[in-house]
């Protein structure tokens, strides 16, 4: 496979390289990264890349706008030396909360990242439990969106949870509790709340039962974890037992590495989509996503269905 | 205001763009519409439209495919006859239910609308309460989505329905019922189901309160009205009052005008974005889109926030 | 063959794509096709086609709408499934009378199929004797325009006519009636007429020789077939033989196939690029464009040209 | 007027533009155009265009390649200083010939010519009797296509022409020849021929009665003029009388304007789309298209109805 | 003028935008411009920008991609918010340096900034001094591309300096220093060296007469200043005398305010368009860009013609 | 290599293609290019390139644009045909000099020159030392940009000139000069000038040392020679020796073969990147640039660097 693709990996994730290139028996590529010292970013790849299928993995992890850059960078730099394909594997997908107007004179960015990536010169791309699945429908070229739904349900089975009960923290976010609920054989609740402000969160009341169950509470990603927090708390206000947390993209931003280290969370269950620093607290789980793009990517060349690993994280 | 735009009526709903030109105090502009014998559609506008801002008002309604051709076609022959700009006000935009894959090998069906409106010549869309409200972003026109929930709301309120209880009959739709229900100051339930094939649903439990309060079953359309019909039937074995049913699209496939004056529906509230059928029975309430339209026509017109009829409609 | 490509059938003619695969000794590709209650259009591939060459087999035949837009979904689910190349093989190209504006604020909706079925995703066309050669023209993909004189004139040789004159029904159709001419070295005779409005004709006269000889009336195709018995009868009015009517598209509209099947005419000559009726009255000779578009199709996938199957049709 | 626009002219007709700018009581726009030594065309807009509608004439006439590449420039140009529109003025369309494959491995100039010419970028086409009107369809820009069969019809009755029968050298003109035959209320003859090659023509026969008529030869283009001689003889070797030959466009190569100062030939009657040398033989006439030119712009700025002008030259 | 139009700033140099708008008697339009915790950029339009032309101005500035990326993410929420035009400002035009391969498999990212702004939604760029002029071409909007030569020129002739030589640190920017020259009257000397790698300078030899003579060291931008200093350093070992330091952009990464503050120098005369700290030391003289920003924005609206604040700044 | 691709020339530079299939061991492809007598270009592929990648070769060069009009029907016709790639070798890419606006209403031709192009269907394009390497740029597809750099400098060493000093005719191609000075050790000079307009140059003075040395002009093109003749000119005054005139493209206009075979010019050294008229004098040295461009495009079918051949004649 080697002599007809290449795998590179921009600066946010070069450990889940590794890890997809050694399930693939190939080496990654040889690129260099740097920024100059006035900030823009800058890329060399070290070896010839014409007529090869190239795939470049990034994900729009914090800092966003760089990776975002680079990756544009990298993109452009491939398509200009003759690579036969562009083939971007974005195992978290930045922007992708705004991808409606939720008032008027707003951007819609998650649809400009998809555009300005096309421009750049993707040929298609890879991801990993988009936040809305219709952001797929924002790319023209071919998009290959994989689940993480069966990974973390594996998970949450081996783990023999009595009384389990699947809490969306969302109204927005029902229908992935539901699909993981329909997974595991257990009931759903559902908090609703108001959102005055973006960044801020209201909880209201919770509808289904959660009292003596443990609450598996089900996101797609967990960026500040206060609204996290603040379900935690609304469950055990109504006697539900400590509560595992899951998502499957641990953004972590302002300290919520620290702020879900707590006491009433029994678990955080996270995937590597992004790069999770080395020192976290063990009360966090961490699956690997590596095996699922090898597969994608070793079907995306060699043909094959990708219906197992397909995502329909839905509404 | 005549002077240098006009209104056309594709066949889909020529009443609504009388009722829109009435409040506008325009007259509707002249179009030939007709099929050939062999079933191709034809457009010849019967008025100069060189420099003037065109308003093509069309429908994605019942029979589909002919309407959006249709549609093309005026657009097609708006833009080669030195439109100024082709204005696209699509009250309901069919199509919009495929607006992810849902299994692997699935058209977008919903991008391939927006993409070929867009080649056709449209420079905007107006519509109203999308499916996904992230369709807007399948457009790099602008797109102004105006929202029915105030319409409908204050329709509701003026009922004084007492003990209401907003359900959603899908957790997909759970943020709609979340929303109706803040504008209504009530709670919510919400049906979990499993579908197993498109076209069938099946209800499996609800969550929240319903007993002895009066639902208001909230959904963006109603199409064969099945679905609708088993959670009445779900609601009722939970002593429920006979439920409200509201939504903006009446789609109402396959007989579902019939199937919805049933007796254990006390009323379905309904738009005119698509024209119902003269006869329908009493049950029926329809309200009125064409002033949130003529509005918008006015202000693209003149400038201005359409911040008022700005549509949310959410996840 | 099978290994890299798959062939898929639309709604308009699947023996025609059964015939095709015989030809070519592979199996027709599984593809579910189907409408919803609502009227839209859905595909589901069934088997994968990621990086096979697919072949999407659809003639834009009665109902032309539903048929054109099924192709377009079709076409975007093909793309999104990572098919290598998706051709799509259009036997009849609808719309194609509608290939420049007869009027001012008309639509050139030849050119609106030709843009839609780009950006939905087709990357090559293949067709049969288009009404206008200019509209390959249209597209900015490989068009194979193919030709079917060769097929008709050989079955017509095989008939021994004696005094055959070929007949243009229409000025406009002139030159296809010389090609033919050509290839029999027979006369040539050409109705002239006005046409006062779409889907109209008023003949006024006729110039070449007619009287005791065999008319051939050539023809792209047959719609109504209301023309083709005006020149019936202005031929029979100058004394000539029962003539033979040809053409390469039998659209038949409106009553076409009963009103053809005329005591006056002696045969009507069409191809199967539209499915006929099984119930076609023995007036009717269907020669088999099959084995052309089989060979059109090795000749995309293994090289080589397609000279002897290539058509001018000619202004 | 003025103060909003500017017309430009390239450097095949700049009398033309100067008729025009008469008409409409306006200064033709001030640019320089100039070759450089190595053949480099280039062109520089001497007074600002900044937001003005400009309008650039250029036929496509010999030398076509110089007067191409040269409207391409002063398009570019036209683009980059900000005018608010560029609006291309093509009275003869060049390369119009080459509008579909005649044999595989063409091109489609035609198409190649639109498509340029709307990347360099115009806005509008303005263009008088293309060969072939499908050619609209190249352009999904406003295209306004204007006719001269009422300038050449008027002109002709003008003349009282006994016993006239319009006579199309070829079965792919006869269209336009019924038309003008419409306009003269006169038979109509046509001349049919097989072409072995590019530039050869063998007429075989006549259909039509043109024996001791004036034959009035009826041509979008008058080329090398050889055809034209040959079609002469043959209505001579009939007994007709002594033909009137009619075209919009006196492309005139090789000698044409010696060859059909023929003394069998009454008179050339030809429109200024392509400028004629001052010295042409008195057996010339020409007919003014400045006027409906003007009007058109007239009309484009203004806003109204070119249907007057529209042309339809058919197939 | 504020009816039909609004100025936005970006992050990156609201000072400047103020002194436009007072320039203009305007007020600066009202944005919200905000991160979320994740680092994503966000943007709201404050007013209603329906149908006005709005300016956008956002210098590639340190942090330069957090600017770009706020940059596409303004110009997207602006054309959804049907602005007329979107005309995007940018005072310091960044990654212009990568503006070609200067080895293989390396980005020309001045090109992928320029496609990505025009995919984003901008209509028409202004900007200052391109480090190649060629930039220009990168873009199919209208760019206009101010100059500052005239300013630094008359700044420098105020002061009167006696035996100035203009110097090119690099043999790249020797036209540049000549036009400088050409306007003060003074010789050039050139500064000959190799570039090992990226941010890395080596100077070998200098050309021309600078003994005894003030040289006015000309670049187009300062980063780190690390080569300057290399510079200054080579004219002191020649005897010349304390050097004037001039550029248009002072991107002064890492340090290079400290480095630039140097005693050997005894000016450096920088414009702002690029946002200088306040506390910068009084060597440095900061040329105001507002006024000319602000004419080319009333020629832009008005008409007219920025001949004499356009840049040729060469090669 | 012969059965997958196809080299075809163009009419610009037949020997050059002859040479560079020798190298690589194919035959050319046939094609038959000619012209109409009204001047349009006309192509033909004789041969089925039905699959291939196709390689078209053509300088832009005198009379450029007939050859550039020709290369954009090739394309055309090749794209239509089927081909597989269709890249571009442009070993001189005539319009190079206007990359940029250098007055206000100019055109970037190099740019409309490169957006043609590729809208006609080019996937790639190869050429040689482009007057700006920004150029590059304008291009989406693929560009390989080879040096003659090292082909002149090895000819020049291998002459063992003693005293060398590298002359840079113009302070814009001073880098240039530099870099051959480098890979010859020797020292740089350059002349200063003022152009007051296109094709006139006046040279003011001269920096760095001449006297007694041999100087060796570079430029990347020689137009008209008169500038040469200047710098020549200038160096005798400053008792040069004889200079040798380098350039890798020889557009020699208006007579410049005759003006450079001078007597005080010891020999211009030039490579067959424009076809040299046969019978030009002993003074020209010719060097082949077949080797290069035959490797480039056995690297661009079969993979690998083209590092060695990579120009960055930058600016």
């Amino acid at each position: 496979m080697q002599h007809r693709m290449r795998i590179f990996s921009g600066s946010s994730n070069p450990g889940l390289v590794d890890r997809i290139c050694d399930d693939l028996g190939v080496t990654p590529g040889k690129v260099k990264l740097t920024k100059f010292k006035s900030g823009e970013s800058y890329v060399h790849y070290e070896e010839s890349i014409r007529n090869l299928d190239v795939f470049i993995v990034q994900s729009l992890s914090h800092p966003i706008n760089e990776h975002f850059v680079e990756l544009l960078v990298m993109i452009d730099a491939a398509k200009r030396a003759s690579a036969r394909t562009v083939n971007v594997v974005i195992p978290y997908y930045g922007y992708a909360r705004q991808e409606r107007k939720a008032a008027p004179r707003e951007p819609i960015s998650a649809k400009m990242v998809a555009d300005v990536l096309t421009t750049a010169g993707a040929s298609r791309v890879v991801t990993i439990e988009l936040h809305a699945a219709a952001i797929q429908g924002f790319f023209n070229i071919p998009v290959d969106h994989l689940t993480t739904l069966d990974l973390i349900a594996d998970y949450l089975r081996s783990k023999n949870i009595t009384d389990p009960v699947v809490v969306s923290p969302d109204a927005g976010r029902a229908k992935l509790a539901e699909k993981l609920a329909n997974r595991l054989d257990s009931p759903v609740a559902i908090m609703l709340k108001k959102r005055p402000s973006h960044n801020e969160a209201m909880i209201t009341h919770v509808i289904g039962e959660v009292e003596g169950r443990t609450p598996i509470i089900m996101e797609d990603l967990i960026d500040t974890g206060s609204t996290i927090l603040k379900v935690v708390e609304g469950l055990k206000e109504r006697n539900a037992k400590d509560p595992i947390v899951c998502a499957t993209h641990g953004v972590f931003s302002d300290g919520a590495l620290q702020r879900l280290d707590h006491p009433s969370i029994s678990e955080v269950v996270i995937t590597d989509s992004i790069a999770l620093p080395e020192d976290h607290s063990e009360r966090f789980t961490v699956l690997p996503v590596a095996p699922m793009l090898a597969r994608a990517i070793h079907i995306i060349l060699e043909g094959g269905s990708l219906a197992t690993l397909f995502s329909d994280s839905g509404i």
